[in-house]
């Protein structure tokens, strides 16, 4: 299980992207990924083959709108010593604040 | 106002480095600046001068406490034609998937 | 054929990464895809699919090397109104300059 | 001294950037600061408080002409260990291959 981070953005299509983004999440609820929007991205857990595989699927979804061009980020985050959540992340985090 | 994600990575200090990010919000905290933490990131926002200047305070972060290598990543959204928020843009992708 | 830039970054085992890239690229070179080193990336040419299958290939090198978390990055740019090489899109720059 | 990566993209200006690279070349060569580019970014080298200057002045540009949004994305690479630069990092990675 990893955690990563996925950002599709298609170019010369207009300023605004929120509707392929939109779109994309609808290729995430279909294949049943465990995902969270954020301003920046989107960030998705599970094993990585799967995630390879939607990545490639969100990166044709502006491409079937009409798009020409399209810059697709991915950024794993594969720990093995340990199991890592979204949920673990933020927590671990939130924890050495409080003390 | 802009909008950026921020990633401060230390090389070589171990495996985990949430104790790094928890430190690098203290640096928001006390800057005052807007900022929400995500799985695989911070997100702030802000004028671009201002979010410049902290992040050079929180790439230093990790140098303070004893890494010699530090791998920092900044990714701002800037749009001009309308304002944007952090909740905004979350907003704008999740109107769009009810309809 | 698209063009990706690559970042595989090992996290723990020390302030120099260089002996995990030169591993990485091993794999690119059995694979036979077209690549550049550049001081911050690597960058390679292909199908989308063969791209995609290699970096999950080099992002396992870390860790059959001892590491237990890595960070792995891809930036894939698909253009598909006409065809973009590596070498294309530095001389497109470069006329400009001239010009 | 630091090394790092740069890329600024306009959105919604058309599905090429080329013009606006070498624009914002155009103020890396007024800076003075050494750079290369590559097929997927262009890369600096200096000290980070005039790499995060040139960067605003760079991200700048596409609305300078005519763009509405801008993604402008940093990723330093400080080392303070050992000096680096932009031909030793490759040069690192080419002599393991050797190897």
């Amino acid at each position: 299980m990893v955690i990563a981070e996925i950002v599709v953005v298609p170019l010369g299509t207009g300023t605004s992207i929120s509707k392929y983004v939109a779109q994309c999440h609808q290729v995430l609820d279909q294949w049943g990924l465990k995902y969270q929007l954020t301003p920046m991205s989107t960030i998705v857990e599970g094993p990585l083959d799967e995630i390879m595989e939607v990545v490639k699927k969100m990166h044709e979804v502006p491409f079937e709108n009409g798009a020409h061009r399209v810059s697709t980020s991915i950024r794993i985050d594969d720990r093995r010593d340990k199991k890592i959540t979204m949920e673990g992340k933020v927590s671990a985090v939130e924890e050495k604040k409080i003390k």
